[in-house]
Order: structure tokens, then sequence, then C-alpha cells
């Protein structure tokens, strides 16, 4: 059954992806006011599910490349994501059904909705990570260890690169992560289409429809003067791991990411406490003091205090009040396959993964 | 008259190339070994003129692209112009009816060449240099400031690579440079088919039977026991700088290229005299003490002291005795339009360029 996004609902989609992207994805704010842009053209954003498309059926993965403090202030001309299917399409000679999100988190949820409404072609309710993370390698379409072929870039001046016969995802993401700072540091990226049988057993299912739950958990503790916080953890079974005031941000542009490090020091029951969160483009790993709290693949998401929405990692600041929470990563992204690609080790981290202890355990230490 | 080469003929080009390259454009006897291959294989090597072609002929540029280090160790499989040739064919749907050399230095005479037997073309007596030069942006046929589009890079691993929107060559050289980076430092290149007709306006002819005729010249010193150094001179346009004895060389990898600098200590009529090198994978600026005696787009040109034979950048080394030979450029590049392309600005100089003194004011001066 096709879900035609509202207004409402993409104000909803862009707070849940803004959590579950962990702070990357792109912009979420920035994804929302282009997406409405679609609607107010009278375009049509929608949803489909895998069961609403044939088995041969084949689905575009789209999104934006590139580090978020770039993307925040490139915005692009708007009709890149349109531009990378038709080139993929013309060059490989095949149509596709469907365009689907290479990751759930931040303004890369939008990306292939607004593609999709330029096209006349639904998106898929699903993702290829849950969540957000900074390599192409990191999409679980290609967790097998085979690069997608071709795939395209093209950027704001329709530039059209065309990557053929890499054989990792991991070749492929330092390839296209050279050329992504050479187009200015931002890219639009559409690989080679999927069957929506093969997506079946790769995709990350329900995450378009999950960000718009979390999203919609966050408005109605907010109208209702109830603990957003607590909303978000309710409905993506996550719990608040740090709460207090942002201490210092040291971020950098460094071979084509955003990377560095976020200080907080605690309020609440972590009053006297400090944390100190690592990003490459998104959140990777939380310390409290000299304890690690969490650990990629699992989500650290950092929300304001008050509002429950996301705060990314282009837009952190020093002052803001934010709680840190927790979201068990989905189980595609743990198994020993996926760590390896997605783990600790995937990002540098000689450190092994270390699961979220469950809510409640949580919950009772913390207090 | 097409004119097929012989293995004396290879061996004469290479000479003569590889004091053309000034230093770079692959090494000459890699590249000679390669031609020689095909000659073995019983494949031809054809050579013809732009006037043996119909006008509205297509004839696609050439031309390996990397650091000479490189290039010197990652020896390849020896198909990668063919490949590059049938990719750029296949995707644009058109037929070409030669090759052309990007430039003739180096081993990058040959690139043509060898793709041509493999794909039973002829090469065009012709390239877009005169020499050899570090920059895409410094072929002739693109100083009218567009760049091709699109293009095709590949490597021994069949990785490929195609651009298209690209808007001027320098920008091309940046993105292009990256993924060069990318694919080990080394890739093969074939840029858009041009006309015959349009390269009888941007080509410099003649190039691969002047490599030759410089190489013949040194051969036919060395066996007569004259001076080959003054062979060299008396074909190519070209006198004596400076000969010496190189007393270190400085020379790394960086961005793609190889830069640095080589010094010597004067021998004969410069005894006591020492002077430097600049290069980026070509010689670039020859300082006698700290007076410029030679600056690009002049060729300067590296021989062995007693043969007469190129030393490239990728070989030279300690306690080699060499002449350094300068060759005024061809007219081709030194117009205003040109000196932007391949002038000493063009490498970062803040210099203007200076011809080289007419080889009779030099000899009066020197000695």
């Amino acid at each position: 059954m096709p879900w035609n996004l509202t207004s409402g609902d993409v104000e909803r989609i862009a707070i849940g992806a803004g959590i579950l992207g962990t702070g990357g994805g792109g912009n979420p704010y920035r994804g929302m006011l282009q997406a409405k842009i679609q609607l107010n053209e009278g375009r049509t954003l929608q949803v489909v599910r895998l069961d609403d498309l044939p088995d041969d059926a084949l689905v575009v993965p789209l999104g934006g490349m590139g580090a978020p403090t770039v993307g925040l202030e490139k915005i692009g001309r708007g009709d890149e994501g349109k531009r990378a299917v038709e080139m993929l399409c013309e060059y490989l000679g095949v149509e596709v059904a469907a365009t689907i999100p290479i990751e759930v988190g931040g303004s890369n949820s939008f990306v292939p909705l607004i593609a999709g409404a330029q096209l006349g072609l639904p998106t898929i309710d699903a993702d290829g990570m849950g969540r957000a993370f900074p390599e192409w390698s990191m999409i679980a379409f290609y967790f097998d260890g085979v690069a997608p072929s071709p795939v395209v870039m093209t950027d704001s001046l329709d530039r059209k690169i065309i990557i053929e016969g890499v054989d990792t995802p991991q070749t492929l993401e330092r390839i296209g992560r050279a050329i992504c700072v050479q187009l200015g540091g931002r890219a639009m990226v559409a690989d080679r289409p999927i069957s929506v049988r093969r997506l079946r057993e790769v995709a990350i299912p329900g995450t378009l429809t999950l960000a718009h739950r979390i999203g919609d958990a966050v408005l109605a503790a907010q109208r209702q003067g109830a603990d957003p916080v607590g909303a978000v953890g309710a409905v993506a079974g996550g719990v608040a791991l740090f709460s207090g005031k942002i201490s210092d941000v040291d971020r950098r542009f460094e071979r084509g990411y955003n990377v560095g490090r976020v200080r907080l020091v605690g309020s609440e029951r972590w009053q006297g406490a400090t944390a100190t969160i690592e990003l490459q483009n998104e959140f990777l790993l939380l310390r409290i003091g000299e304890q690690i709290q969490a650990i990629v693949p699992d989500l650290i998401a950092m929300v304001d205090r008050e509002r429950g929405t996301p705060i990314t990692t282009e837009v952190v600041r020093y002052g803001l009040r934010v709680t840190i929470i927790g979201i068990p990563a989905p189980a595609q992204l743990t198994t020993v396959q996926a760590l390896r690609c997605v783990g600790p080790q995937a990002f540098g981290y000689d450190l092994p993964y270390t699961p979220l202890r469950p809510a409640s355990a949580l919950h009772a230490q913390g207090g």
C-alpha cells in the first residue's frame, strides 16, 4: 500500500532520520526543506514496501556523499539525485522501479524520495544501514565484499564520473572519496540497481517508517509536555547514556570526512562526570570518563535535552545542552561479516564491539 | 605513405623520445621493450601523417599518466591502451582511424603505437606537446581551455573510470590526478577522439619523426666516435647548457607527481660551477649558480655525457656524468595562450618565460 508523505510526515521523518543518523547522513533540516519543496511544487513523495514490487524490479540506491559541514553549506541545485539516476540508467540501458536510501540517517533519507518525486518513482521503506555511516563499504548491500559496479557520481555542476570494475567496496570508497574531495567535498552517488529479490536479503526494512515513528513520538511528547528523550528511547529501543553540556568541539575536514571529538560535562545524574564522543561524520564512540559506554555499530544519537530533536555533527557546538541516546544496532549490522565492515576495527579502533547493555540494565544502573 | 617501424626504428625513437621527454613521459627503455614485444608477436607499429587520413577521421589521444618512478616499477599488463580505446569507443559509439600520443616524450611515444598495433590502427606522426609535461592541462589540444569529454582512465586491473562534464583541463587534471593516485599512481588515459581537421590546427606535427632523427643521430655519432651531444644539438636545434656530475637527487612522490631537485657540479668549461634542476615529472628549470639558464616550456634534456642517451627523472642518480641540453620549445608552446598552460607560472614559478638564447650566441659565450 503506497504511502504518500504529507508535510507533517516529512517533519517527522526529518527528526527520526536525524536521530537514526547518529550525527551524520547530512543535515536533516536541509533535507526536510528540500523535500517540502517537492510537495509545494505538486510532486509526490511516495514510500512503498519491498513487498509492493515484483521480485525482478530494479531499485537504485541513492545518497549524498561527503562531509556534513560541506553539505550544510554547499546546497546544490536540487536535481542531482534525479540526474544521477538518469545517467546510470542511460549508461546501463535499464529502467528502475524505485529508489532506496543507502542510509536512512540525516538528509540521506530524503535524497531518494526527492529524486523519486522528480522521476515519478516511489522510494523503498528500507535502507542499507538503519542509521548513517561515513563510508561506501559500510552499506549492508555490499557486506558480501562485492563492490557495486558501475556507480555514478555527479554534482551540482553536472559533472559525471562513472566507476566500473573496482573489486571491493573498500577500494571503491577510497577512489570515490578522492573524487568526492575533488568535486568540492560533496557528491551525489547512484549505485548499480539491485533487484527487489536481493534487497529482501540485504536491506534493512522499515527504516523510513521507524524514522517517522521516532519523529512522531518526539513531537507528541513535546505537545504533551512529556519527556521527548524518553519517547525516543521507547520507540527506538534506546536509552539515555549521558546528559550534559557541550564543553568543546574539535571538528576537522580530513581526507574528505569530518573527524574530531566532542567533549561534554555532565548534569543531572551525570553531574560531575565528563564524556567524550569521537566522530567521523557520525558519532562513533562514547566514553564517560575513561569508560567506553557505546561503540559502533550501535547508534550514538545526540538530541537537544529539552526538545528531543537531533543534533548532528555539522551543527554541534559549545554550550548546547544535550542528551546522548544509545540505540542498539539492527541485527544485520552485528553479524561477524557485518562487523568486519562496520565494527570498531573498520574505523581504526583496536577495540572489540561490545553491545549496548539492554535498556533495562542501564536504567537500573543509572538511576 | 605509412611507415612500418622496424626494431631499429623503435630503438631510435626511444632515444629521441627520451631526450624530447626532458626527463619525463615514462621510462623510454621500458616503452621500447614493450614496442619490441609487439614486433616480435608479428604486429605492425605503423606511423602515418595527418595528411594520410581524411579530414573527418577520428583520432584518439592516448597516454600513460602518473609519476615516472611508479611507471618504472608498475609494469602493467601491456594492453591497457587498447582497452582504454575500446572502452571509450564503446561508450561513445564511434570508431577511430588512428591513435595519437598526448606527448612524444618518454614511453608515451610508444603507448599509442602499441595500442594501435593491438587494435590494427596506425599512429599519427604528431603529438600534443612536442616534449613531455606533467599535467593534462598542458596538452596543446586543450590550450583553448575546453577539457576533453569524456575521457576514460583505466589500469592493469581493468578498472574503468569515465569522466564527463568537467569544464577546464585544469579541473580535469585535478580530478584525474586524484583518481590516478588512488589507482596506484599510474593510469592509462584515452581522451575524446579528435578529428583530423582539428588536429591539423592543434597538434605538433612530425614529432615521432623528430624523435627518430635524434635517436639516429645519437647512434650514428656513437658508431663514428663523434660527439653524440653535439649530434643531438644539431638535429634538435639545441645546445649544451652544462656538463658535470650529479651530486645530489632529491625526488619525492607528492600529489601524484615526482617532484624535487637535482644538483650538479660542473666539469669541462663549467669546472667550478654548480647547477640545479627543478623537476615535476619533467625537468622544469635549470640554474647555473643563481642564474636561470633555461625554463619551461623550453626543453631541458639530460643525457649521458659520453653516449648521448637520455637520463630521465626516475633513473637520475648520484654520480652520473651528464650533459644538459637546452632545446627551444616548439612555437606552438610559446604563444600567449600556450604560456598560460605551460609557461613558468603554470608550474607555480613567479618568473617570466625567457626563451633560450639562440645556439650560436650560447656557443659564443660558453667556449
